[in-house]
C-alpha cells in the first residue's frame, strides 16, 4: 500500500496510527481512528481498512469530515467519526483511479490505497463516485438512563495497561458520585496518576476525552471482570439547574 | 539504519515492508519482497537484510532488477526477484562507501544502509564493487508434473489468517480439477470471499498473483494441516490446443 | 504524537526507533536510545517517553548533548544519554509550547511531540524553560574490580536471540582471559559468527560497543541463566605498561 501511494504522490507523509488492531476488529478501529484524527493536521488522507469481508458485500467510500479526508469499507469503520461532525460521504466507484488490476483479496493496495494518494493529490470527492446518503453504523453505545440520578454507562475498550475506558464524561460525574463495579465502588476522579494510593482503584480523565477506571499499580481489567462491552452502573447527585 | 540513511540521504521516504519476518527466516522474505517490490516506484532501494551468518561466510551484494535496485546478503534472500526479471549483480566491495566503524554484528547499520543510501543519491551499481554472474539460490518449489493431467504442487506459505499460498497459477486449474487435501477436495476458484458458503473450503486468487486455499470463517491451514513446503496433488481437465 | 508533530513541522522526518520497549522499563529504553542516536544526523530531535508515571512526579526536560536533542521525562531515562557527552538540561515549563488542552494521561502528545517539533523549527532550548544543572539517574552498572586481575561485570541486557550485553570492553580483555558462567568458561573474542563452533559459547564486540555473550545456534542466556542485572566474574592477565 505504501509503494502504491508514493507512486502516485511522491511528497506524501506516510504514518501508521497503529499496527494493534485485532484482525477483524471494526469497533476497536473505529475507536483508535476517531480518537486519533483530530490531531493530524487538516487536509490529511486518513486510510482504515480493517476489513472482514473483502468482496462483493460492502461499498468502498470516501468522506469529508472537519476538514479531514477519509477512505475506508462502508462496514461501520468510519461510524465513529462520522458522529463527530458534519460528514459527506461519496461511493467509490471510479474505476480509473484503481490499481491497472485489482485482486480479489488486497482492495487496500489496489482500491483504498490509490484513491487515498489522488485525494491527497487533490482530486475532489466528487471524482471518486457518486455521494451518497447513508452508511453502516457500528453501534455506538450510548448512556442509558435509569432513573434517579442513576445511568448505565458501557467499557468502549481495555487498554494494554487493563485500564478500562469508558463512554462515561467528565461533566456526568457530579460529586458526590458512584461507579459501581463488582467488588469496589469508585468515587473520585483524580487528575495525575501520582494522586492514586497504591492497589486504589481511581477515575481519570482519559487522552480520548473519556472517563477510564484504573487500579494504580495493576490491571483494573482483571481485577474487577471489565471487559469491552461490559454495562456498569452509575449513580450521581442530583444538581438542580 | 535508518538513521544512517537519514544522515547520507536527507531525502529519503523510508518505507518498513514488514516487521513480521521471523528471525533468519530467508524464504519468507524472499517471498515477500517479491510480491511487494513491483508496487514501489520505480528507482526504490530496497533494503533486504534477513542474515543468519554474519560474517565472512556470505557476500553482500547490490541488483538491478526491472527498474528496481536491491541491496541484501547473497544467502538466497533475493533469489525470487531475480527470477522476475533480467538482473544485473554487483558484489559490495568499495569499503569507501560503508560507515567508518564497520561492526563485526550489525552489517544492515554499517554495510547495508550507507550503500543502499548512496545507490538512492545516484552513484552507479559499478561503484559499489565488481560485476559477478552468479549468486546463491534458495529453492524455489516448481509445480512437479505426474502424467494424466496431474501435478504436485507446493504450499509457499501460511498467512496471518491461516490461508495457504500456494505455486498453483489461475491459468493452471482447467476446469474441471481438484485439488487435493486431507480430507477436502477443492474443485472451484471463487471471485471474491463472499461467495463461499459458511464452512466451505474454497481457492482464490491471491494478492501474489498465486492461487490461495482459504476456509470461510477459518483456517484452512489448521483444518486441512497444511504448513509451508507441503506438496499437494492437483488433478486438471486434459486440454488439446 | 506523529500528527501534532507534523501538524507544527509539516517537513519532519519521523522515524521509530522501536516498538519494542516493554511498558515501563526504563532502563531498556535508556540503553537503546544511547545506542542509538550517534547515528542519526546532528541536529535530530530524538522523543524518548517511557514514563511510569505520568503526572505530577517527574519534570519534563529537554537536552542538547553532542549536537542532538532529547526531550523525555526526567526519570532516568536519558540518564546514559547524559553520560555520553557534556549535557546542556532545561526544565520544560513554557505551556505556550504545549498542546492547546493538556490531557492528564498522555503527555506524549500533549506536551512532548509539540515540544519536539518546535525544537525542530529551531526555537531555542532557553525558550523550553529554565536551564536546571541536576536530572534522575537511572543506575548505570560499573565494572566492579575485586583485585587480582579480577573484576565482576554486569549482563545490561538479553536480545531477542538470547545474547548478553554486557558491560565489558574489548579492552578488558587481556588475553588470556576468562569470563566465568555457571557451567562454561568464555576465553575468547571472536571476529564473526562463523568463527565459532557449534554449540560454543563465544564472546564478540556487538554493534554497541559492548561485548556479547553468544551461543553458537543456540541462546546463550537460555543455556546459562544469564539475565539482566546479572554479575558474572571476569579474570584478566596482568599487564605491565
Amino acid at each position: 500500500m505504501k509503494g502504491v501511494i508514493l507512486g502516485i504522490a511522491p511528497e506524501t507523509h506516510i504514518v501508521d496510527v497503529t499496527h494493534d488492531i485485532p484482525s477483524y476488529d471494526i469497533s476497536e478501529a473505529g475507536f483508535v481512528i476517531q480518537s486519533a484524527y483530530a490531531y493530524f493536521p487538516r487536509g490529511t488522507v486518513h486510510v482504515v481498512v480493517v476489513d472482514p469481508g473483502v468482496g462483493s458485500s460492502r461499498r468502498p467510500i470516501a468522506a469529508a469530515v472537519n476538514g479531514h479526508l477519509f477512505v475506508a469499507p462502508d462496514n461501520g469503520v468510519l461510524s465513529w467519526v462520522l458522529e463527530s461532525g458534519e460528514g459527506i460521504i461519496h461511493h467509490i466507484t471510479n474505476a480509473r483511479l484503481f490499481n491497472p488490476v485489482v485482486s480479489q483479496t488486497f482492495h487496500g493496495r489496489d482500491i483504498f490505497a490509490p484513491v487515498a494518494a489522488r485525494l491527497s493529490r487533490g482530486i475532489s470527492l466528487d471524482s471518486v463516485g457518486p455521494r451518497i446518503g447513508d452508511y453502516i453504523k457500528d453501534a455506538l453505545p450510548q448512556r442509558r438512563p435509569l432513573g434517579n440520578n442513576r445511568f448505565m454507562a458501557t467499557v468502549l475498550r481495555i487498554d494494554k495497561f487493563g485500564n478500562a475506558i469508558t463512554n462515561i464524561r467528565r461533566t456526568d460525574l457530579q460529586s458526590p458520585f458512584s461507579i459501581r463495579l463488582d467488588g469496589a465502588d469508585v468515587r473520585r476522579v483524580v487528575s495525575n496518576y501520582s494522586e492514586a494510593g497504591p492497589g486504589e482503584v481511581f477515575a481519570i480523565e482519559g487522552s480520548t476525552g473519556y472517563i477510564e477506571l484504573s487500579l494504580n499499580q495493576g490491571s483494573a481489567a482483571a481485577r474487577f471482570g471489565l471487559r469491552r462491552g461490559l454495562e456498569i452502573e452509575v449513580e450521581t447527585e442530583a444538581v438542580n439547574h
